[in-house]
């Protein structure tokens, strides 16, 4: 039997075992899920060992453990390292979900839950793929899976664990589902990722929270200092104000960036599935170029004073945001958090404090077109899809992506197959039942043709 | 006995009924505390009857009750009506407490407790005033009281029951214990009081929470934006921006200005206890006059996006604000609630969507100094701590004394025994016991002093 075949024989097993997997609330964020979070990498372990690894194991981190295993066939064929995480965004607001975030539902041949997309459902495509090839005839690579718990919350010990385990991770490409393709009728590969610099401020005014009669506007009031400190982050062309924030930012040449604008893309679509009336961003780029190509600075969250029902008449004390910045080639995640830090303390008045708390960043990366995997996975699509990829920048970030690069030297494959309409880090996140199961016949595929062109 | 004998003698029966009274949670705001602010008003009646009143009700509203009781002595004499509301604020932020809100206890000479100064502890002092004078030869006033319990929501079903009861309500004067006066040194009384519009703003930009890193750069985020609009409604100048916003503010002549600044008044003193390293208002006028004759915009709360544990990479949905604007004589609320409402929706770029919900407004107010009633506090005052009060401008609104004034004719005397320091509206809120036993003295003497010029 072909593995295409198999997959297509065991789709309900393959459902049926993913809905297990997305019922864990693996939320790597709050510690209040720890134990879900380990119980997960549990299951990725036996379901690696089920799919046909020679060995699996949960190896211990200073946070949360990252599942490794290995089906190691012959030394002189290539090897494939897959790399995923079992993490997932925190699911609030809650009150917003159609259906429960941890009580998969398939409506309109699309899985809903927390982590359909990102990153348990594209994860375990992998190991389905491997368990149809393992089926039907083995594996054409050598295969090493790395499966992190940590995505969501920066991959710090991640980290430490490629560069003390360089040999063990040994392999000729990576290969990453994580990211979305532009349609199910336009496939594409992401070449492209942003970095990422995410910090939290807090603004402190008076000593305690103050009845707004007896002292406004004789006092500094945090929440509208905070509020014009973010103000002034962005000029009238909704340029970034921080000073040398541009300075290491790679610009296109113009073939490129008519390239990069050729990619489809329905301007009204996109604001029509938005609900609003305009788009907004930096003066002179198209919004593929905007989410693709140049650097941001986003508020994800703000919070300060009275929130309750009703009024309260008060000046608060303190005043707080999280805020985070995406980056582009070459900017460096840890110069734009000190850029940051040292601008927004300087633009703080005297009448207030300041005090800003990196939470994680992570290096923008571009992969290569002319590799042989790139080719491999080009040609997978080809076969699948029956359409050339188009090369996309993705605006999301993998941090991992320059990390491996760095300290392994290998180039990475993002073979992704969401939708940027799946509403990853949304309420009701979904996955495309045909994403799924088209993207595991897909990656069959990259390793028969990785194999032939390897030996080539 | 004369009354401040019994006063005296009755220190700790006073302290542990008030102490009953604070430890009902009488929180309006919030519609989890219904049944205790009902309670409120059941205790509020009972101590009118246990005092000595002719009669004691409890007037239903829309709202939450109103409670009178009244004790007329003899229609030739004068007739003192005394407001106070039986209403709090919410206790929270709860962890700033150092002792549970609504668990009173007294440290150095101070009780703490919500409510203690604002207004349940100034309140009841005109109850334990009138059960003094009762228990010691009578009033020498006619007396109505009318205690409310939504002071802090705006009074609306106050302001019915004024128009509806206009008779009953019939009076020579309004006393009021519900602001502060300078210091234990230097007694004052308060003769101006700003008003208050109140308002909360909501901003949605796209239609459901998105992914940073997909759409950020290219889809407007409602926190940035709001934090634009709210940052703009301030000048360089920290005037605000709003059109004819300053139109019918009342300048004071130098004078006036001139006296205002006399009160006693230590910069040094003022930044300590707050614990900043500088003030903040509105250029060309002191810190007294900047909370006591200009009107101010402040935001009250503030909120959006993920203010959870850790990092959540989210381009959201929706900002909210509570903004609150106190107003000056001759600012009326429902107009500026209309300027600001126009105004901020015509500076919201077309990229997101602005609602306006007025909450509630107060008229500002000035009191007479050369009336029968303010010279009977003044004397008061003099007799009970050796010093003539010194008038002062308040920040705070008590929005009923403009509707007293409109609706019943009759001018309101402030005798505030509460300081600027009792953190009203703020974790550890408190009133000291010599402000609580001297105040009830004070009271009984102006019903003495008033009496007595009432004749002339």
């Amino acid at each position: 039997m072909s593995a295409v075949d198999y997959i297509k024989d065991n789709k309900q097993k393959f459902l049926d075992e993913l809905f297990d997997l997305l019922r864990i609330p693996s939320v790597s964020a709050d510690p209040a899920y720890k134990n879900d979070v380990l119980k997960t990498a549990e299951f990725v372990k036996e379901s690696l060992e089920k799919a046909g690894v020679d060995k699996a194991e949960i190896c211990k981190t200073a946070g949360y453990p990252i599942v490794y295993g290995e089906k190691m066939v012959d030394p002189n064929l290539p090897t494939v390292l897959v790399y995923g995480h079992y993490d997932v965004q925190p699911a609030d607001p809650l009150e917003l979900w159609d259906s429960p975030a941890f009580e998969p539902v398939i409506k309109n041949d699309k899985i809903y839950a927390r982590g359909a997309c990102d990153d348990k459902g594209q994860m375990y495509m992998h190991v389905k793929a491997f368990e149809a090839m393992m089926n039907t005839g083995g594996v054409a690579c050598n295969v090493k899976f790395m499966i992190e718990g940590e995505e969501e919350v920066g991959s710090e010990n991640l980290e430490i664990f490629v560069k003390e385990n360089r040999e063990k991770l040994a392999a000729d490409v990576i290969l990453i589902s994580d990211t979305s393709m532009i349609s199910l009728d336009t496939p594409s590969i992401t070449v492209g990722l942003r970095g990422l610099s995410y910090l939290q401020v807090e603004v402190t005014g008076p000593n305690r929270d103050l009845h707004s009669g007896v002292y406004g506007g004789a006092v500094a009031n945090p929440i509208n200092e905070l509020c014009k400190m973010i103000a002034s982050l962005k000029d009238d062309k909704n340029r970034i104000t921080i000073p040398g924030f541009y300075d290491k930012v790679a610009e296109l040449t113009a073939d490129e960036r008519k390239a990069l604008n050729e990619a489809p893309f329905d301007l009204d679509e996109y604001k029509k599935d938005l609900n609003i009336e305009d788009i907004s961003g930096e003066d002179g780029y198209t919004t593929l170029e905007r989410s693709g190509i140049r650097p941001t600075l986003d508020v994800n969250g703000i919070w300060g004073g009275y929130i309750g029902e009703g009024a309260k008449t008060v000046l608060p004390s303190k005043a707080y945001a999280k805020i985070s910045m995406r980056l582009v080639p070459n900017q460096v995640s840890d110069e734009i958090t000190e850029l940051f830090e040292k601008h927004f303390k300087s633009i703080a008045p005297k009448s207030v404090k300041v005090k800003v708390t990196p939470h994680h960043g992570g290096e923008p990366a571009v992969t290569p077109t002319d590799s042989v995997a790139y080719a491999a996975a080009s040609d997978a699509f080809v076969e699948a899809w029956g359409k050339e990829p188009i090369p996309t920048r993705d605006g999301g970030s993998i941090p991992i992506v320059s990390l491996f690069k760095e300290e392994l030297g290998l180039d990475t494959v993002l073979m992704g197959f969401g939708l940027d309409s799946d509403a990853i880090h949304s309420p009701n996140e979904h996955y495309g039942v045909t994403n799924f199961m088209k993207g595991i016949e897909t990656i069959t595929l990259f390793y028969k043709h990785f194999a032939a062109k390897s030996k080539n």
